[in-house]
């Protein structure tokens, strides 16, 4: 694979002014041979299927869509004319199955030359993976749009690749939903795993138990029409839904319309703060199993995967140790503690998922021995505990590191490989009982307005690491292409960066503000855990500025690069120099400006301090390049001065972390080596 | 009018840091007075009506959620505690009428105190007026979001003030006609024209005559379903939806499906190009008018307004002359020319939409003795026209001079007043059959990526013309205000400037490259007239700069004011000066950066002159600065090659204005008279 990459990458560089970088392909395939010319795409683009399915055939109509938004040329979808050959040829050896399933091939070939390009695939399934690999090889070029000349083979290393969307604690509109499918297609994850209930909101229209979303959901709720059409909607691009509802704890919702379910007495009400809440459906009554079977029974026909997520996770036993029904029941049962009886609950539920053909999923919290072999762990703990899954004889599928709303950077969850660490011991035959991972979105601090932004781009680097060789490592390489495709997911229509003006707009009262823009992108907000919440519910704003704020940086990226090349040979990178010159001066700047626009501004007020910083960072920065630049070593106690003060300015503040310390600190370090 | 708007001005000053500048409200009210305290809008705001009414609920709801957007607070839509006061009252006198009806009382009253708000209006659509005055009240402060105390009284000049929408030349889905009301809605337009049907393009399901979509949309029709939900959209917002088939000429589209409408033989095809053609009706053959009258039949159950506009401009009637068969005819009736044959028509189908309980609208050229007295006249020819309309009996409504697709400033537009000119001869009397006006939004050059950046903010100016008081012509202050409302625009979900950055990237090859940016924010977009259209058809690309760029730059436009101030009294204008030269370093340094991007680069290629331009442009700039800054007389005849060189600049290039010549020229002309 890397070698195959290195001839990619040279034979591209042969094409000389044309094509000066490869195309930003995300997830990269498995193998990919460049050629040496063209494919010319223009409005006389058509595409031929071999194959008659309405999915596909949707799909075609969707790629000469998005082609149409890329290219900004209104291209019809129109076939070829009698005799001629379509620009796009796709065969599908044969459908494959109703709906997306689990293990389905997903491979298929690409060949691209200047004559045309022809898409071949096992299933469809494999084809719609293989027309988003198309997609992203549209570039411009000297005489307008072209793919590059090449030959792709390529198919997974994982066969579940997932995104959790957690749409109990901020509610997400089916819009959303939609808008992220499309994105998920995108970079060919295959699992869409929609955590439907939690304590904080009941979120799917019941007509069995219609008070589960009359007194659980606060009026926000998808009807069973729109699950439907959500489920169609990823069907037709690719993608399966695994529907959580989380028990026998995160259930406070359900008791409000069903109190007779819970352990405790009530009465209950939705809750508004975070955390783990005491309330938990009661394990003892065979009520709860009628109730459960009538519920898994009606979601059965809503949800048409194989798979049911039951969650599991985060049952704290108080109200099970507080109530003396539930304890008779469980000396009676000769239950030592709570996770015992937490494991008869597992067991229980299911054989009512099995009785209505579904396949349990559940987090770390379910496993024990006893819960049938079928049986998927979802570990949010870590790789230990995702070996051991596999190790008692279930399969397993990777969420711990892949926690978008803790906003780590993206090389964070690139770096972590299902089968590394704990699970690098199993062997060949438990490794392949591991699926695959899941992004999860949880949204104690995102709303409809600010999602797509903590998801995209970062779980395009999960997507990566799910489909691509396990070789395939190099984070630059990464970023690069990840830019790329941040941007090539608006024409999607994700708006993970449409929306950073207008929030930045409100920010400054409704205006364009220079000053309030520049401090946005030398900070980096932070996510769940290190951010302060207060109040901690669901009713704090989320318009503040680390709301607006991406968790990672792109321009000081680029910045910290233009420094690590500067410090290593200065008089090689006059253009560095030149570039993080003009981009200190404007932080030194920046504060001037800022002050006064804070003044009498309730949203900008707490970012006075962090502002004062950013400028102290640019007028340090401008210093040390001077420094640099002369070779003057400089005294050792200003050294160790600065040192602490960008020390304390990484310190997070308004909880964001000013990134732009990050291309200072590496000159300070650098001039620290002049002194030597 | 003058005075109140003065009294207002000094009494928000009067509010010291806390609203340093008025809401920018827009239309401006009829009447406000300013108080000194404010009402705090957060997360426990509500509001509750004292008329029970599904639209008014309706709107209250979008109101919750619009304040949500636009303050990021998710605010949920909660009814006042019992005993409690709504943060916001509405009280409505009357429902109105079932669909918002031409003259209708849209008057409303709206007291703010720091207590709360009440809205009194006469109707519903007196009452959604209000609502949006109110949404543009809210700005943040210092203790978070608030409306300043004060009381509005407010109506409109005219009953219709619309917006014409072509969807034939370039399709326009749904949505958008949707985001487009919206954001109507929010200025207080209330007439949405909808141009269904074209040469270019016939876009409405007939289930009587299905070959019309099937023959004449290349597949982008409204299905009924569709028309009837944008009906309704419309009117929930107090929009009347006024349909247009254009006939007898522009009805290339009808013919390929029903060719024996056609007074010249076939075979006919749906037009690409862009013009005026010779296809055209049979007036002669009864089955004209039997064909008609059933399709206004079928028509007139999807579109409840009365008014129903069968345009009738730029018939040639070269296929009138050709046929011996209409000749014949002609020589029957004693028609003298076409102009006769056309009176007949547009006689024949006003009676045809009589019968349906419909009153004609029709364009200029209808206009003749004989149409009957509720004929309504739009002119697209001048206020004279508009005026002889008037005097012939008849109704008229101005579209002349509010073209949006010329791409003219919006001061152009904001400078037309339909009662001024030939208009202002006029009896009172007449004067009032001037109902208002329509901007037209024809869609040659624009398509539902760029469509919303035509039409937004210079729309909102227009607005503003025809609700405002006549006096109401300060051109600073509608800048300043329409700068705001463009930004409050996109929390309606008007697309017009989140559309800019990915087109920008698209130009550049999918990546962010400030230098074409900094070249985009200096250009200014032709429109249609002046733009070179290659191919002058449908099938032309509208990807290039031409289409991203704006047709203002509101930046251009700041730097302008800057530098007439500077030009003004140079030392009272320090901070200008840095503005300026900040601007025109970045413009004189962006060609070395831009040339390269456009290597290799089909769509930037035609930009290397305007690029080089712009440097030009910015060194002249900075050299004029210190010549000001000097006090120094520059020699004449470098003063009259840098004139001519301007000159030359300003010549439009690659379909662009260099709209930065324009601070450099006052500041040249500045430079001039140092020298007197």
């Amino acid at each position: 694979m890397q070698r195959l990459l290195l001839t990619f990458t040279i034979a591209v560089s042969g094409l000389a002014a044309r094509a000066a970088e490869p195309p930003a392909l995300m997830p990269m395939p498995l193998k990919v041979e460049a050629g040496t010319s063209a494919l010319t795409i223009d409005q006389k683009f058509t595409v031929a299927a071999g194959l008659a399915d309405a999915r596909l055939e949707s799909a075609l109509n969707r790629l000469v869509a998005r082609l149409s938004r890329q290219t900004g040329m209104a291209i019809p979808r129109g076939k070829p004319a009698a005799g001629g050959r379509a620009t796009l040829r796709v065969e599908c050896a044969a459908r494959g199955a109703q709906y997306p399933t689990l293990g389905e091939d997903e491979s298929y070939q690409l060949a691209v030359t200047s004559e045309g390009a022809l898409l071949k695939a096992a299933t469809v399934d494999g084809a719609l993976r293989g027309l988003e690999t198309f997609v992203q090889l549209v570039q411009s070029g000297a005489s307008g749009f072209e793919v590059p000349a090449m030959r792709v083979e390529d198919r997974p290393r994982f066969p579940w690749r997932g995104l959790l969307l957690d749409v109990s604690r901020h509610w997400m509109p089916a819009e959303v939903v939609k808008r992220n499918l499309d994105a998920m297609a995108a970079v060919k994850l295959n699992v869409f795993h929609w955590h439907l209930s939690d304590d904080q909101g009941f979120r799917v229209e019941s007509k069995r138990y219609p008070r589960l979303q009359q007194f659980g959901s606060g009026g926000h709720y998808y009807t069973q029409t729109e699950i439907r059409e959500v489920v169609a909607y990823a069907r037709d691009r690719g993608i399966r839904v695994v529907p959580e509802f989380d028990m026998p704890g995160h259930t406070l919702s359900w008791f409000p319309g069903y109190p007779q379910l819970a352990a405790g007495p009530g009465p209950f009400e939705v809750g508004g703060d975070y955390g783990v809440f005491d309330p938990v459906m009661d394990p003892s009554r065979e009520e709860t199993y009628r109730f459960l079977d009538g519920f898994v029974g009606e979601m059965a026909t809503l949800f048409p995967d194989p798979y049911f997520h039951v969650g599991g996770d985060e049952v704290n036993g108080k109200q099970w140790i507080k109530s003396a029904r539930i304890q008779a029941f469980a000396r009676q049962h000769r239950f030592k503690d709570a996770r015992h009886i937490q494991l008869y609950f597992s067991q229980r539920i299911r054989r009512i998922l099995a009785q209505h053909g579904k396949t349990m999923v559940g987090w770390d919290e379910i496993l024990q021995p006893g819960l049938g072999a079928g049986t998927v762990i979802q570990s949010w703990r870590g790789r230990a505990s995702l070996a051991e899954s596999v190790r008692q004889g279930y399969r397993g599928i990777l969420s711990w590191g892949y926690y978008l709303d803790h906003l780590n950077p993206a090389s964070v969850h690139y770096g972590i490989d299902p089968l590394a660490g704990d699970a690098a011991q199993l062997t060949p035959e438990q490794a392949r009982h591991i699926l695959g991972g899941e992004a999860c979105m949880w949204s104690e601090l995102a709303s409809a307005e600010t999602v797509d932004s903590r998801i995209w781009p970062r779980l395009a680097a999960i997507a990566e690491r799910l489909w691509s060789a396990e070789d395939v490592t190099d984070v630059d390489s990464m970023y690069r292409r990840l830019e790329a495709v941040s941007r090539m997911l608006e024409w999607t229509g994700i708006e993970h960066r449409s929306n950073y003006a207008p929030m930045l707009d409100r920010l400054s009262g409704n205006r364009a503000a220079p000053p309030v823009r520049v401090l946005a992108d030398a900070c980096e907000a932070l996510g769940l855990g290190p951010r302060h919440a207060d109040p901690n519910t669901t009713a704090m704003p989320l318009n503040r500025m680390v709301d607006a704020a991406r968790p990672e940086s792109e321009s000081v990226r680029a910045l910290t690069l233009a420094a690590a090349r500067v410090t290593a040979n200065p008089a090689a990178a006059a253009a560095d120099v030149v570039t993080l010159r003009v981009q200190f001066s404007r932080w030194a700047a920046n504060d001037r400006d800022f002050q006064p626009l804070a003044e009498a501004n309730a949203l900008l007020e707490e970012l006075k301090p962090i502002s004062r910083d950013l400028s102290a960072v640019g007028t340090l920065g401008l210093k040390l390049l001077d420094n640099i630049a002369a070779g003057q070593a400089v005294p050792a106690d200003w050294l160790a001065a600065q040192d602490a003060e960008l020390k304390r300015m990484l310190e997070p503040d308004a909880d964001l972390r000013l990134a732009a310390v990050r291309p200072v600190r590496i000159l300070l370090d650098g001039a620290a080596r002049l002194g030597k």
